[in-house]
């Protein structure tokens, strides 16, 4: 029943069956990243999103839709901001959590990964959030799940999250409204952002009028452009007329060699200041994904500020969670009963 | 929006300005410490914690009146058994309860402690569990968050509880009826205990007859005697004729420099044994905040004895904390509506 | 109230006192070990864990059992993965559950674990999951709590679960029916593995036709063949014609001085392979209380081969672990309020 795996790699990436997604159906199954996943999809999660803010603003923040549903979240690094951020879509979804961090247990009696697995869904769980330091480890763990079973990727490799790109669309949408006539600049570490790459395969499915990224040379993907975004080096000129402005965050602890000369340098040149926001439009809104490094990639008056949307995308976070985990497991049953999927 | 704030001082706790535990229609919004609080609201909190002493009692420990509230215990050092009686609380008020653990999470990433606040407000928490090591940190807190959320002081600085206190005047007058005719003997090391002074507070407040403190001249803070109380050096003078003996654990861990000669010469002047409890009324309770040394403030079988009251503050202690969580969520919403909150 | 007690030893259990495992009315108040426990108890949970079994493969999970009742997973030894079959036993009883980690709390702070009991008593906690590296330690937790506790054991000493030797009943009743004819297998470290001993207990106590052990002549325990079973030290010979074949997992961590040549030794000889399986009936069953040492004790293929019941062995134990603990709870109040409980 169970092979010898390979270690996750990239190459599971690459490969076109990101169809694992969808159910037979159509219907979101798990949710691994954006890439593959169609407008329909897309603004659906969105248009769910909605009804969830709603029920996050009334007085009793809890519905009853995953009652009786165990939901795990299996993190394999340690992230207490994201773990909350799921433990709570959970619990307003009534479902019952289960936090295990795999470091620290069943590895220590030798058992292997899949072993856990297996072990958790014999638990009769229902969905595993994976949070993992590996590339496509999340996409691995969907691969090798029972079919009752749903998956969701809390973030894998370089700070990769698809929920976090669709909350970042959530929040466009709410701000900005139609996306055909926006103009979104992606400011930063654009080489070790999986979050980026998520957010402009999202922007691009979601008919994003002008996406570009602006980032020094050393940290721009070779294969960039051909995601049809244009690329600056030069931040006043790109955030130029910017509807919306995404500041990445620098994962100092994910720097390789000499890419970067300095903090302060980096801040000179790609730090969004007061100053270099008022070449974007007069009404852009500044997002970034937190935890914030103020003086490093923003000033700490713009972050605060009233262009500032970032706490707002904490709260739409939550909502657009809840939106997920119940799409993925408020699926009509009957697909289950009839076999349709693998 | 945030201005880098001042680290955290006593002369936040030595202002006039107490009334941010209110609201503008006097009722609790945060539970900071006893002091400033009227007569009312303590009797208003005593109250309530009856009818929840009765929930606890019932086969069916749980009502739906905190349901679909979010409440994080923010601890920034452990107490696992604090923190367990709020959970505790929590949880049989049908809150949904986080736990977090401050120190081994987001300052890893070099986030702020304001940034961790606000983020956990933009999550729609409603209230905050401050457990910190620095006085006066609970009520740095509460001046810093929106207004929808409550702050509960856990405890800051030297071991300070103002839900313990509460607590303690809830078993008091459980055991003892009416304030106005008891005289009450606190014993131990003042010095080091802010429990003490909120004891002291709120026995004052509720017109307790007689409130003595029982300590060696090193540990009695030099303004005791402006709250109003007696001191005494002699355990057997001091506990003449007393109704209720609070005893006070001796902090170790906060002890500095050579105030005190050895444990067992503390014990033998201030450790309450069954022969000094002669001295007291026969009908005398003895109490604690727990956890006890045993044979260093107390002699076992005092603890475990006809007169000790210990286990029942603990009991008593989720009805009061229940109590507290849910005075300070419960107030109608109007007033949140009407915006006369700052 | 409270004596100095004395550590808790073997000879707790060697006594004939375990009738401290029911009330005066014969039904089950703590769940301490299958020893002493008559066969309609046993059964009683079997049929019990059925119900529960049709719970937990229905859409919502949950029953309204045990709410408002609190669980305390009280663990002195970490456990992830036995804590986690408890917790969501008790979720899907809809009890609140604390799990605490006794040996980074309490302790710290220097409280005796009677003075830990008693606290969390007073907090009017309900039922302690009790996990402890020191044979005896539920027992010695179960004699010495107030009369409204229950007590179940997760494992004291060398690996002892009662809860794993009744899940393993019910798994050999749901693929094998009626036990009187059966032929069992025990097989590997028997010495080090009190589950075997309580495996063997309720086997004798539901009338299995024919019960044996194997394993090297250093792993075999002096007084086993006192206990019915028939001892083979040739794998072959003992699994011929064998109903069911449970694996015990090899202790590596508990393993003393030379008992064991090498596990490469080992597997050799007591390993099964999928050849020496075809000693035993054609539909024989194969177990294994996991986490699975593979090709150790095990080869992968017959661990995930259509003979093994491993995973059915997980499942089956949340169903299990809630049938004990609704039992042990869900007594009727009148035998608490007759007083005739100890």
């Amino acid at each position: 029943m169970v092979n010898k795996p390979s270690k996750p790699t990239d190459s599971l990436i690459g490969n076109d069956n990101w169809n694992i997604q969808l159910d037979r159906n159509g219907r979101l199954k798990h949710f691994l990243t954006v890439e593959g996943l169609g407008s329909e999809i897309l603004t659906s999660i969105l248009d769910t999103a909605e009804s969830f803010a709603n029920v996050n603003e009334q007085r009793v923040k809890k519905v009853p839709i995953l009652r009786g549903k165990t939901i795990v979240n299996l993190f394999f690094e340690a992230s207490t901001r994201t773990r909350t951020t799921f433990e709570l879509a959970a619990k307003r979804l009534s479902a019952d959590i289960l936090n295990i961090n795999i470091s620290t247990s069943a590895t220590t009696k030798g058992e292997s990964l899949l072993d856990t697995l297996q072990n958790l869904q014999a638990m009769l769980c229902d969905m595993f959030i994976v949070r993992h330091s590996d590339s496509g480890a999340a996409h691995f763990i969907a691969s090798h799940v029972a079919p009752h079973i749903s998956v969701i990727n809390a973030g894998d490799g370089w700070h990769a999250h698809p929920t976090q790109a669709m909350l970042d669309m959530f929040t466009i949408r709410r701000f900005k409204g139609d996306f055909g006539n926006l103009r979104v600049a992606i400011v930063g570490d654009l080489l070790h952002s999986r979050v980026a790459r998520s957010q402009i395969h999202a922007l691009n499915t979601l008919n994003t009028g002008d996406v570009r990224v602006i980032a020094p040379r050393t940290l721009v993907p070779n294969d960039i452009e051909d995601m049809g975004v244009k690329v600056y080096h030069d931040l006043a000129k790109g955030v130029k007329d910017a509807d919306v402005i995404i500041m990445l965050r620098l994962q100092k602890e994910r720097m390789q060699g000499a890419l970067l000369p300095s903090e302060h340098e980096y801040y000179s040149e790609y730090g969004l200041t007061e100053d270099k926001l008022k070449a974007a439009k007069d009404d852009a809104i500044v997002m970034h994904p937190g935890p914030i490094n103020r003086g490093v990639e923003i000033e700490s008056s713009v972050a605060d500020g009233p262009r500032s949307v970032i706490l707002n995308q904490v709260t739409y976070g939550i909502a657009v969670r809840m939106a997920i985990m119940s799409m993925v497991l408020g699926r009509e049953p009957e697909a289950e009963i009839s076999g349709e999927e693998q």
